[in-house]
């Protein structure tokens, strides 16, 4: 599997997986980071010296970088490659969408309208440029109190379900936030999260399971 | 006060703030909306058919944008203009930063590391553009649990004190996470919210305590 960081302006990927090795050049194009489960890994920040240097760049740049990132880079044999893109519809989901064959869009919500609002927007531009959708995603869908168990609906309540219905896609699942993932998110072990919900979604996004 | 939408394709000002009055055109420029306690609104969202039309736009066009929104919009007398903008270094942060008399930056940050890293990286971006910086303020610094009163802390544990000595800057305060404000906020009546911890940030924003 592949993870291509389109957030240029702030990539979280290696962070998240730990990988703080630069990628190779080897003439031919960059050899990818690959983190400690296996997955290969291409993000601005790998190029940089030190992770918390501003990429200051303009859309062009922006649309540049993604691209290439796509066709510099030596994948190799990819059973699925995931482009992870910022919020909004901008230079870079409009790149993605634009010049790399993406197979399918998955959306990542949250109970919040203001998010609602935006992953509509989303979904109306995959609709313009003629990117199918998968599914989505509700995430942040409360938090399970660890002082007495019950859950607290801090950003308003779920209504993925409803969200998913009114695009007319696929609802994958919810996520619940969970400080344990904020923990294994800062020291670049998230890949030893693991999570049920989790576990039911990966497969309907894989288009396993069409139930 | 007014209040200037730098989001552009991802805009929240409006849904926030209740209001939904087109701009009027008078000739010399768009007059901008007003919330119902009295700040002008100026944003993209105001200028759609409807607020999920997605504005799929390249990096020159989201700028030009940006500077019309300070050059054509008819502000009029103002104590300040606040400027809100999507998260990263991109074209809205660059072009606010280079084109408008920008005073402050305040930084906005979270307890995770990773919204810590981009906050550098913002922080370095204003250094290199010149801009001063106010201070920063942590968002999302744990929740209270309304059934046992017991604060979770969602994202990690609080260090914006911590950050903010790191960049050299002021540390304004933190802000906890309210379910309460989800609710105003997708209501668009983020104006009724009153928090002490704001009450305590604001005239340190404003400069008028220089503690």
């Amino acid at each position: 599997m592949g993870l291509l960081d389109a957030d240029i302006t702030g990539p979280s990927i290696p962070r998240l997986f730990g990988v703080t090795s630069k990628p190779a050049d080897i003439g031919l194009g960059l050899v990818p980071a690959t983190s400690s489960a296996g997955i290969k890994v291409m993000s601005l920040n790998l190029l940089l010296a030190r992770e918390d240097d501003p990429v200051v760049w303009r859309g062009p740049l922006i649309a540049g970088a993604v691209r290439q990132f796509w066709t510099d880079v030596i994948w190799g044999c990819l059973d699925y490659l995931i482009i992870d893109l910022p919020p909004g519809t901008g230079d870079a989901p409009l790149t993605v969408m634009q010049s790399l064959p993406v197979d399918q869009v998955v959306l990542v919500s949250s109970p919040q309208d203001l998010a609602a609002m935006v992953v509509r927007k989303a979904a109306k531009m995959a609709g313009m440029l003629g990117v199918s959708i998968s599914g989505l995603i509700e995430n942040m869908a409360g938090v399970a109190c660890p002082h007495c168990g019950n859950v607290i609906e801090v950003f308003g309540t779920s209504h993925g379900r409803h969200q998913a219905d009114a695009l007319g896609v696929p609802f994958l699942g919810s996520v619940t936030l969970d400080p344990r993932l904020t923990v294994l998110s800062d020291t670049g072990r998230i890949e030893e999260y693991s999570l049920p919900a989790l576990a039911d979604i990966i497969p309907r996004l894989a288009g396993e399971d069409k139930r």
